[in-house]
């Protein structure tokens, strides 16, 4: 049976159980996707591709917000049962050292993760590229714009929960500045968040065809017995675009660079029609996941089709069980008479 | 208030007065929409981007049908209300002076515009390349094809409803001769419809994403006391394709290359499954807009998804009265801290 | 009235009479469709691109089956109707001379042909690139994988189901190891199986645009008076990526690199749901006719947008006649100032 | 016996009788080419892709002068003998009608050709993309910048040297703003070198290898008494970049957009060091054909791997006779069996 | 002391002794090199890409004659010391069997290989893209064209000198039908020169840069007791453009898909002006390896720059020392603490 | 007058006074170059991209020497007069802190800077992607691997020669892993040679087109009284390739991100036969400047065609009063009505 390390209760988490015809795979939709609709909030055409956490006795995300002018924007939106959500008028006000007001032109794909009593948004802007931005805030009030960590160009950057080895610890994708037929993960670290360095590799895409083009994290990681839990997105190409699916990975505790466990599989890929159709099709993109320390519960948060924002549930447990029994070393294919 | 200037009665204009759930764009749907579908005529797969004018008591249109072999070409359609159509069994037969059949191989995206009593077809064909073709007819039994305005390449070409400055004036997109990823708006002008010159640049994609890869008119230009009113397509692009929406614009009466106003914002965006599906998902593409003087009531077709007509709505004052809240140079942005 | 030749009773043959409003193509689709969905089997996401024959009383399919790992297989399905089918847990075993397994690492796109006795799978899979697998079985247990008749680079290769003129005889289209944005089908013989030669080129994409970019077969060719009928598909590319659609051609009974007549117009194209939406939207892929000798009816298997199997119908006579009324050859279009 | 027509006498033109070892072309190159070297002025690096005139005793020329900040600008320069140069320091001043200067940013490719006692210059530039502009001067002291003729996108653009039908003609080859891998000869008309129209084609690549990527003209057209002789450049690509030939062809005096003959070799290919080595390898690019009226003598001024000016000679006899001998329509070929 | 086996003596091969300065690799060029330059024969521009064999008391090539309309035509030529040639004023005439005439539009790279008492030509030339043309001829006079070996698309091929196990034996490089950035070598079978199959891969790009893009036989092989010795090209790929450099193999002599050694090192590579500059600078291209089997000299016929022919001299001891002594398995690099 | 600032005295430079015919440009060639030729060691074909500095009574250089195999790897090599060179026999051996050779499989165009008392080789390698290598030697007999700086893609990466108020500066170029058709140079700091970070941008490519497709640094700026003296590669394309010159510019002191002056023109530009062809031709490409602190002499390394080093020399006061005049922001073009 296996446990989250240094999980907090979180009663209020969404949660429904798993329906009998949920199929072989260990995530499972909720049944009223997508939570997030259309022109959500005025000015705003599409919220996808946002990350949720706990926060007093409900949640707060920072949501992607592409707004009528088609530029994405973040906000934040509140939520007392983690499904019905209340987006904020205005975009997020980002501030120097100095109090100046200093938001970037764009920002999209944020990511919101708690390290230390501080919370952290980390997202993709413009710095003469495609490139990581990132801010801090304790009160969703105040947000000081941090430091850019990385030169051009990198995307889908998040933070572990925690430090480890006394380091802030990061994932990210380097890129190019357009759509980006290649990418793997790296891992970074920061003794101050200021300065980056000790740069490893984490993983490449696969020869499970599923994730062949790209790969980029994803969700904070989640700490359990086994390693950290990574939620990632794999995306594989067809003559008439790109499939982004869900992936699972299990990274060591204290050197996360290591991947111990990785799924074969894809956890979740589209098949919906709010994941199918929309501003891009065919898109899983995870975002945001959040686990009950008490019951092993696990909402995933993810952006559907670059249009809406969907959920889907897991148990700790269970997404571990199933990602060991389709670990890249295990035998089961061989069996059969595949390679 | 804003007015509509020489624009005369049409009492016949489809109509259908503004939801209530239509959101803060200025243009809405047409509940029926589409209103032409699939097969709609032997040997016809598929009728969009199709232009249609008042004529008689009821409206005439001439409509890019495309064929089962895949080819496209323009017919002339038939309606009393605009929004149930009879398309003709042939297409449109074009003559040269001396009374020679010479229709062009394809033809598409026509366009079609009364200009001093006399009507003018516009359309996209091959002249060595993608090229504008024009013809000109009193009765839509004739059609007598003109000199092609331009050598290659170019679509998108639509004249303005008047003589400006004694000039017949025209809207057109120089491109390439495949998918184009870039497009500006460009005004030329001509003594006599043979000639053209004083060749004007209008826009160029703006920094508003949704339009940030191409843009290309749309609907000849409704005449206002404010100036020329634009509705055209702004493209662009993701790792799935491109993305068409409906944008507008404010052109000077007498200069028309310049604009007075631009919104930077889309009007409508694909959301209905009639726009994301079908030959090209993703493809609101605005081709004639017909106003009824008395009443200031507008009536947009525009092309779903190469798939498909659809119809939305607007009023001259509405529409204007949003550009103008929404124009490229107002400050509401700055004041919420962005840029 | 058109025949066909050689070919055996199957009173078992799914089919469904002509509807009222099937429009003016000759095959219509099964009302069911798909016959079947997502998720058919514990590991496999999708099933599509599948052959199938006569076999005992019933039916039996070679499928491709897309696991969840993204990697597609070949597996065996067995049905008694045609329309309901039990995927076998395990995709088939192939052995070389020897009984050493050597199942490629991928293999996709199957087609099933019954030659003179025994039947041949033949697919695409890895050879250094993109290439054609062959393997021969006579009880759908033991299947033999015989050597590769190609080098690189090639895909949708089909034999005919007897030989012509003591010469094993093979359509199949060269292509890169991408996407491939060209493609013509070619003909060649082999008296063996095992060397093959007097490649003649078939045919290759025409100026009717639903077919320009590639084409490839398709389904074995059916044996008629007139000639072979070969369904294949063709495709053409739009801004948003690649369309394949349905199109005929009868091609010479002894000299089968002559085409005799090539249909202008597809006979069906992606027009529903399950056609338009899904892995590779936009895809009408035939991969098998099934033909009654009794009574001329034919049941033709397609995959549907790379995510399902669907069924349509025709006639021989029917068929045949759509294709003779619309060839290539006919002067319909220039009686109407067409060209 | 060939003849020049409205040819007046230039007894200072250059010339070298043709050597022994020429060769079997028509062409030939002038001993002591390069005519113009590298760093031939203060701040400019290359000077090629020039046109040349006869001026008062000696010639005048609008020279492409690369400059050391890499931008292309058109000077004049100066000679008494065609062979030795005199450039002006500074580049060509332009002015609007109303005397303000409005230069262009970048100005390449400068064709120079007298028309009915005034002299125009013809170059590419910047006009949202790659454009012909165009000025006029008497004097070459005071240049009027006339109205751009076309849209974007264009380039290689030439006059002919008289009103054709009472009309400006040009020739020019419609492009994309890059490195164009197209590109067709068109000709225009203008009653008065501001509107044009009755746009023609005239010549596409051919299937002779040499010129199987793209054609431009070229040196404005001379008049014979078979039609105007005109020297274009003709294009093929290797894996290792584009090689440019010289080619010839003779239009219709009258109707010059009809081709009466066009040789099916080239005329001059890059084969000295100082045409297959410098900024762009392997180019041949005619400019300017000055020709004396006495003795049909014609020297050919051409760029040379963008970075020298060479001279080539032929008379009017010779080249004629030779593109007559290997006129595309002529059958020696197919006596040796080929095609 | 390696020998050539089945190797005549060829007392008139062109030789030379290795110079002092020749550096470290086997091969060293004739002094007087390019024996064939530009213009050559009337019509002809550039010779290049050719073989070469012994014939009576001489030799007797088959050339790429590039025409002076661009396109590449293959001629004999004759020598008596195998470095001055004689080119044919006209190209091969090639027929089918009832003796009709039946060239292609084009052929390039011609190989000339005797087995058995036949002498083959291949080449590459369009069918329905880059394909293997093949002619046999016992006189030089009379040319059969042969049933074409493959569908497309394919360049490169060579056969082996003998039957192997029975079989006629041929190398070829399937490609794509441009510039082609990938290609392995592969091996094909055929009892009759008619049917073709038993197709095995050779090699593929290595990780020695020089020849990381694509590679392609190349001379036919020469027969040694150690196996059969391979001159092939190598192709790496820099921003402005591929560079060929020369390679060698050796395969098995009974299975000769199986490469027993692989030199890591090229053999020559671009060097002197005439490989760099030139219609394809960059380009070394060997076409034929004539051996005397009295002495092991070789000399190695290569294609320069697309532009000349060119001579290296090696003996069979030397060569195969050398790529043992650079074997692909040796494991000098790890002892400098490489890799 | 302007001064180098500390900047030590080097006797031993190599110098050659400014020929007469040295043209407007500050730099001129010295008159021997070559400095490096073809096969200058055993297994090594070409050596360029090197950087040299002075090294107890002579020089020393880490030179990128590309191998027989094509893969290039860093060697040392020594030199009494800096002209000529001895060029070690093996390349570098890298160790970790351990003393494990840890040598990356290829290393390319090293840069050499000595950072107080420490000297730092700074190379591209392969880090998953074309990355920053880095390692630390006080005796060129030890090299320390140092963690790399980034994650990838980035290239062209060199050191300040001293700490900026406390901090190692380092400029460097993001790029994509393939030819980077684009290129900026960064600014990046570090407390300690580990963890990098305030990342700011320097300069983008510019309007001057010898520069508008990529920059890079670069030699490592030498300190002046005006500010730091910095020598970059810019890269301008055309169809046949990129072509590399040097450029010049002057960042603060103090900030160095700061861009003082910039130099419209390049400084030096490919016009010798070893510039212009080779491995790579057009390619002037600057590694290393060593000045003199007693005479303010410069002598500038450069890569030549990929292919050989090549020598450059200047003063610095020379250089920066040229640097001046032809500043960025200087009004000279505008007096002659250019802009």
């Amino acid at each position: 049976m296996h446990q989250l390390l240094h999980c907090p209760s979180v009663p209020q988490l969404p949660w429904q159980e798993r329906p009998k015809d949920a199929g072989d795979l260990p995530l499972w939709r909720y049944e009223s996707n997508p939570i997030i609709g259309r022109n959500p909030q005025k000015g705003i055409t599409r919220i996808f591709n946002s990350a949720a956490l706990p926060w007093k006795d409900g949640f707060i995300a920072s949501v992607r917000g592409e707004r009528t002018n088609g530029v994405p924007l973040t906000y934040l939106a509140h939520s007392s049962d983690g499904i019905h959500w209340q987006i904020e008028e205005n975009p997020i006000v980002l501030k120097d050292k100095n109090g100046n007001i200093i938001n970037p032109r764009y920002a999209y794909d944020p990511r919101l993760v708690k390290v230390e009593d501080s919370f952290y948004l980390i997202w993709c802007q413009d710095f003469y590229g495609a490139s990581i931005g990132m801010a801090k805030t304790e009160d969703f009030v105040h947000f000081e714009k941090l430091e850019n960590p990385f030169i051009p160009f990198n995307r889908n950057a998040v933070l572990f929960p925690r430090k480890i080895n006394g380091m802030y610890t990061m994932l990210s994708r380097p890129s190019d500045s357009g759509h980006t037929p290649f990418g793997d993960i790296f891992l970074s670290q920061s003794p101050d968040m200021e300065f980056w360095g000790r740069h490893r590799h984490v993983m490449s895409p696969s020869g499970n065809w599923w994730e062949n083009v790209k790969i980029g994290s994803g969700a904070a990681p989640l700490e359990t017995d086994l390693g950290w839990l990574l939620f990632y997105h794999g995306v594989t190409g067809t003559c008439n675009g790109f499939i982004y699916s869900i992936g699972g990975a299990i990274l060591d505790r204290d050197e996360p660079s290591r991947v111990l466990h990785r799924c074969k599989t894809f956890l979740l890929t589209p098949e919906k029609e709010y994941e199918e159709r929309g501003f891009v099709p065919n898109v899983c993109f995870p975002c945001a996941a959040i686990a009950d320390g008490d019951t092993g519960r696990i909402a995933l948060y993810y952006g559907a089709a670059d249009s809406y924002v969907a959920l889907a549930f897991t148990t700790v447990d269970e997404v571990i069980n199933y990602i060991l029994a389709n670990d890249e070393t295990s035998e089961t294919d061989r069996e059969i008479g595949i390679r």
